[in-house]
């Protein structure tokens, strides 16, 4: 497994973990300090932001998970990789792209997320 | 026709411009100040580097010409849209995603350019 999918599964994991603690220490892993998540409907900066984002998120789709649906693209400091949200059992309820700009010590540093369906 | 579709079709133009004061000019329109582009083979920053870095893509790949192939997708100040780079007819040589992040004024501050085939 790259470096590159190593961070997003971290990130990935970040996103489906319901323990507050283990999903705090997920984010300072994956993210770097003062980082920005943008997508259609959220917003956040910082890991207290990003923790309350996701925690937010679980509450509206319970039962649901998110996976990596395809490899990591990067070069430079770029990334982008597909993902999907989906109870364990059932099609996606959302799915789309990542694109995020990494820190100069390899974490999330800025990513913005686009839906597909 | 869209802001964003707009502003995107004037950026291919200036990929496809041969005439340098036309390309240039079409580049002031699409490009922001001090703006970057950056994909796996290529980086360049401001408006007389892009000029350059884009003459120097047709100078390689004569004959061919960029197009947008599906719609801009975009949120906030963040756009994504797919592009090919293909003879007047036949396959592409090189096709992609391009994701840009918007300035202030609504032009291109930096885009990232990633290859699909």
């Amino acid at each position: 497994m790259s470096e590159h999918e190593t961070l997003v599964d971290r990130y990935i994991d970040a996103w489906n973990e319901a323990d507050p603690a283990r999903r705090r220490a997920l984010i300072a892993g994956a993210w770097a300090e003062d980082a920005a998540y943008l997508d259609p409907a959220l917003e956040s900066r910082g890991a207290e932001a990003i923790d309350g984002m996701i925690a937010a998120v679980q509450a509206r789709f319970p039962g649901c998970r998110f996976r990596r649906t395809g490899p990591v693209d990067g070069h430079h400091d770029r990334i982008r990789f597909p993902w999907a949200l989906a109870p364990d059992e059932g099609e996606p309820v959302v799915s789309g792209v990542d694109f995020a700009v990494l820190s100069p010590d390899r974490r999330l540093a800025s990513v913005t997320g686009f839906f597909d369906a």
